[in-house]
C-alpha cells in the first residue's frame, strides 16, 4: 500500500488544477503586457483569477498580489509593514515563538535592522491568545503577524479576534495562511485580517504560486524590482498558467471544505485514537482547535528520523515536522514552543491527510505506526533506560 | 494567418518543455526536502536538473540557484553584489543606459540606500565596449552589470571581452543573460561571467522560472528569507516541475542553436531588408552582432501602437518593444538610449521569431508592415508636414 500523509508539505496537483493549467502553455502563451489579441486574452485570464481568488478571500481583486509562493508573500508582507512602521517611527514587531521560517527570518533580517520583535509564547496546546497580543501591543508597534494554521501541530489560531484587537488598536495585522486557505474557511473581511499570505501547492494546486492579500491603502515595498507588473508591486512575467490553475485548485479546495469536513474529521479522530493507543505518547495541539487533515504525535524514547524511514518502508510518506527544515538535526522550534522537552521533541510524527483517504487507509496507518514504534523502541537504549526506571517518563 | 513573433516577451511552452513537466505534477509530486522516497525522487530531479543546468552553462551545479525568474535572478545578483561591496567599502556600480528594468530599477533602489550608479552611454549601434568599462572602473567599484543581448534590439554585447577587464580589475561581473541564453552560446566560463541571469518563458520553457548563476565563492544575500532549500539562499518549496521543463527546454533550445541558426539568420535578414524598403525606416541595433531573430525597426511619422494593433489585425503578434513597460506612453529607453529623437522613438516595431518561422510567413509580415505603414502614415498629420517640409525628416 502506497498512502501520501505529508499533505502540509505539499499536495498532488488536482486534475481540475492541471487542466486549467495546460491551456495557458500552448495556447493563451502571450504575455499579458502584450497588446495584441493573444497577451490580451492572457491579460482577461488574469484578470478573472484576480476577481476569483479575491472572491474566494472575501476581498476585492485590487487587494490581490501574485507571488512565487507563500515564502515570497511572507517576506513581503513583513518587509512592507516594516517599511510603513520605520516612516512613522514604529519598530515593534509582534509575532510568535512557533511561526513558518518564512516569517521568523525575515523577522531576523528586521531585527538587525533596527526592529524589535516580540516573539509571543505559545501555550501547551498550541495556541496564542488575543489577550496576549493586546498585552503586547504598544505605541510604537508597528505590525503583528500570526500563523493562521501552524504547519506542524495543525492548530488553528482565532484569527478574528487577535485581528479584532489589532483593528481596535490600529496596528497591522499579518497572517500567514498557507495552511489554512483551501483547509478551513477564510474570509479576510470577517476575519479582521490586513494582509494574509497563501500558497497554491498547499491546496493541490501547482509549486511556485502564491498570493499576498493586501488590504486597500496598504502600500507594498517591492523585494522583486523590475517591469510595471502586478500594478509595479512585482515585476517579472505573469506566471499566467500557474496562475490559473492555482485559482482552479483554490476554488475547487473551498468548495470542498464543507462536503469533506465530517470525512476528514472521522478520519482524523480515528487516526489519533488508534496511534494514542501507543504507551507513552502524546497528541501536539489543541485536538478542537485543529485543522481537520493534520496529526501530530510524539513518542517517548525513540528518533523521528528512524520512524519515517521505517514507515517510508511500509510505503507510508510522513514526516517529522516542517519539509522546510528538514535537513535540520534540531528538534522541531514549534514542539519546543509548546513545551515538550527535547529528547521528546525528536520522536514527533506528523500525519497530515488529504480528503481521499479512506478508512483502510487509516487502520493501515495505525498499524504500522504501532508495529514500527514497537520495533524502536526495542533497540532503543533510552527506552531501555526508562524501563528499567534510570530515566523519567515525560510523557 | 496567424503569425506570432513576439518571442523575446514570451514564448509559447515547448512539446519538450510541457512533457518533462506533467510526471512531476501527479507522480513524482513529493516535497524534496522530505525523508521518504516520493520527496527523495523529487530531489534526486532536482539534483539531476542543476547538473544538466551547470552543463550547459558551462559552471558547476552548485553555482546554480533556481529562482522564479529572470527578474528575481537579476534582483538577487544586485542585492548580493551590493552587500559585497558595502562590506568592502566598495559603492560604485557600473551598468548602461539600456537595461532591463529589473537591473534599473534595482539599480534605482540601490541608489536611495547609498550606491553610486554609473550608467555607460551606448553607441547608435545599440554597443557598449569593453574600454568604455575600463575607463570607468574605479577602486570602489563593486559591481559591472551589463546585458549579454537587448531585449529591445537585440544586439549581443562584447561579454567575454567586459568580462576579461572586469576579471582583471576584480570587479564583480553580472550579466542579464535572458534574452541570450537558449539563443546563442552562452559560456560563464568562457565568457568570464560572475554572476548570470537567465528566464525559462524566454526558450519555450514555463512561466515563472529562472536561474541565477553565481560563481563559487560569491555570497549571495537572500530576497526571499525562509526555509534552506537552494542551499539557505532562496526559500520556499522548489517549483519542481516547472525546473524539470525550464531544464528540457534550456537543452533543447541549446542543441538546436547551431543547427536551426542559418534559418533563422536567412529569415531575420529577409525581414530586415523587406521592411527597410519602406521610405524613412531605420534599423535600430547593430545588424551583425545581433540576436539570430531580433529584427527592430523605426518608422518616421507614425505611432507604434497603431501599428501593432492593425498588424493584430492582419493575424501578426508584434510589440513595439519590451513587454515589461508596454502599459508606459513613454517611449522606449532603449531607443532614446542609442540616440533616436522621442518622435522616431515612438514609431518602432520589435518582431522577434522563433525558429520555426517560414519564407512565406515573413513575406506575409513585409507585406503587412508595408501596407500598414502606408495607411497610418496616410492619415499621419505629422507625415504630412514632413512631407510638406514643414518638419525636417529624421531618418
Amino acid at each position: 500500500m502506497q498512502i501520501y500523509v505529508d499533505n502540509a508539505a505539499t499536495t498532488k496537483m488536482s486534475d481540475v488544477a492541471i487542466n486549467a493549467m495546460i491551456p495557458y502553455m500552448k495556447e493563451c502563451y502571450g504575455n499579458p503586457s502584450s497588446l495584441y489579441t493573444i497577451g490580451q486574452k492572457a491579460m482577461e485570464a488574469l484578470t478573472d483569477a484576480r476577481e476569483r481568488v479575491a472572491k474566494v478571500l472575501g476581498c476585492e481583486p485590487r487587494e490581490i498580489l501574485f507571488t512565487s509562493g507563500g515564502s515570497e508573500a511572507d517576506n513581503q508582507a513583513l518587509m512592507s509593514a516594516a517599511a510603513l512602521g520605520e516612516k512613522n517611527g514604529k519598530k515593534h514587531i509582534i509575532s510568535t515563538a512557533f511561526e513558518h521560517h518564512a516569517i521568523l527570518h525575515t523577522l531576523k533580517k528586521l531585527e538587525k535592522m533596527g526592529f524589535e520583535v516580540e516573539l509571543l509564547d505559545v501555550h501547551e496546546n498550541g495556541l496564542v491568545t488575543p489577550e496576549q497580543v493586546a498585552a503586547a501591543i504598544r505605541p510604537d508597534t508597528c505590525l503583528v503577524t500570526i500563523m493562521y494554521a501552524n504547519n506542524e501541530i495543525g492548530t488553528i489560531q482565532p484569527i478574528r479576534e487577535i485581528g479584532a484587537v489589532c483593528r481596535e488598536k490600529k496596528v497591522l495585522f499579518h497572517t500567514d495562511a498557507v495552511q489554512a486557505v483551501g483547509h478551513i474557511p477564510v474570509n479576510v473581511k470577517d476575519d479582521n485580517i490586513d494582509m494574509l499570505s497563501l500558497s497554491a501547492h498547499k491546496f493541490h494546486g501547482p509549486k511556485g504560486c502564491g498570493v499576498l492579500y493586501f488590504r486597500k491603502g496598504i502600500r507594498l515595498t517591492n523585494i522583486i524590482e523590475g517591469g510595471a507588473q502586478e500594478r509595479g508591486k512585482r515585476a517579472g512575467t505573469e506566471n499566467v498558467p500557474g496562475i490559473m490553475s492555482m485559482t482552479a485548485a483554490l476554488e475547487d479546495a473551498v468548495a470542498h471544505i464543507d462536503t469533506n469536513k465530517d470525512h476528514l474529521l472521522a478520519m482524523r479522530d480515528r487516526l489519533i485514537d488508534g496511534i494514542l493507543e501507543i504507551p507513552h505518547s502524546i497528541l501536539n495541539g489543541d485536538r478542537t482547535s485543529r485543522l481537520p487533515g493534520n496529526v501530530n504525535i510524539c513518542f517517548e524514547g525513540i528518533e523521528g528520523e528512524s520512524l519515517l524511514l521505517l514507515l517510508d518502508d511500509k510505503g507510508i510518506s510522513a514526516s517529522s515536522g516542517s519539509a522546510c527544515t528538514s535537513g535540520s538535526l534540531d528538534p522541531s522550534h514549534v514542539l519546543l514552543a509548546i513545551g515538550r522537552p527535547h529528547e521528546v521533541a525528536h520522536g514527533s510524527l506528523r500525519l497530515s491527510l488529504s480528503d481521499d483517504i479512506t478508512a483502510e487507509e487509516v487502520d493501515y496507518i495505525i498499524a504500522s505506526v504501532k508495529e514500527v514504534v514497537e520495533l524502536l523502541r526495542g533497540i532503543s537504549p533510552v527506552w531501555r533506560d526508562l524501563m528499567a526506571g534510570k530515566k523519567e517518563f515525560h510523557i
